[in-house]
């Protein structure tokens, strides 16, 4: 398989959202035209997406809602769960805990972790908070797959290189600092502010 | 000025936190080799996006860095601050009460509005948590300009729709549901299981 950019694994993302919608209302297949405007995206744009994975469509009768679902699925490595633990309980480390969408789609929060004695073995939606200073022993024991890192900027990086030692491959940053690591770990950014800025933008550049 | 595209302004938004970080330790000038490697994408795709908006780097010298902070967030509209209400007091919702990152750049949470009854009177980061039905009164009153909704997926439309009716142009969307709204109004989505997904393929298809 070729190597797919990463805007094109997000547009895949999206797809599948827009498929579940589908077939939440039973509709049984659906046209690149309709995907496109669902996804705010051309059509064309749509087919090149799928064109990597070879051709799915049949024209005239569109894609199957449910076999696209799962093919992009299947693509995105969906078909199975990750163990995913949380270093950081404030308010988004916690928040996550309980994160429909990551349950949805197979990321089960095995563990979340703090550094203050303050946080350490309360309680959260049925995880206990655990010790990052344990955290080799935690993440071999939750045969952790994926990191999530909820903590204050100036933590970030110690975080990161803790995580790596421990053995992560796959960490998501939320703290607002590009981190450096190894160029067999991957690093993907979550900042809800960017978005925010989209429509400040929007707001102050209209007629 | 021409239209900018949604990806070069959410890089806009990556270089102000690259920037950021550089002026804390104190760096006066970058070059756009240094912002490329920091942000994970090409020098030739950084000056591209800074040309958009007319040159500001000196070929030898680079940026300067807070000259172009300051650039970028007045491209943004971040030179001013934006009243922002929360619809779902959920565990999201009351995250972002108290997220730092909006409030650094001028995301002032001014209301949070929840139906259920049981919320509505409780306290959350120093903000009362409104009834919903009372939407129109509330925007005018808190003179809202943007909008997130962070309620379940089902009720996403309707609470968009109220939101459209009370004069709302700019929405942040945390449910996994594309929304139907005026050409007027602009719609942004957050959904953290995305870049999750972007982690999972990265971890499927390692050698």
């Amino acid at each position: 398989m070729k190597k797919i950019s990463d805007s094109t694994i997000r547009r895949m993302s999206k797809y599948i959202r827009s498929l579940e919608q589908l077939i939440e209302k039973g509709v049984e297949a659906v046209s690149s035209d309709t995907l496109a405007e669902m996804d705010g995206i051309t059509a064309a744009q749509v087919r090149k997406d799928f064109s990597f994975f070879g051709a799915f469509g049949k024209r005239g009768f569109g894609y199957n809602t449910k076999t696209l679902k799962k093919q992009i699925e299947n693509i995105l490595g969906l078909y199975r769960t990750w163990n995913v633990a949380i270093v950081g309980a404030g308010n988004i480390g916690r928040a996550l805990t309980d994160y429909a969408e990551f349950k949805k789609q197979g990321f089960i929060i095995r563990l979340i972790m703090d550094k203050d004695p303050a946080k350490i073995g309360k309680n959260i939606h049925g995880l206990t908070i655990e010790d990052f200073n344990k955290v080799n022993e935690l993440v071999k024991r939750e045969q952790i797959d994926i990191a999530i890192i909820a903590v204050p900027a100036d933590s970030a990086q110690t975080v990161a290189d803790r995580l790596v030692n421990a053995g992560i491959k796959a960490i998501l940053n939320f703290a607002p600092r590009s981190l450096k690591v190894p160029s067999d770990v991957a690093v993907k950014y979550e900042n809800m502010a960017v978005e925010m800025e989209a429509l400040s933008y929007f707001l102050s550049n209209r007629k």
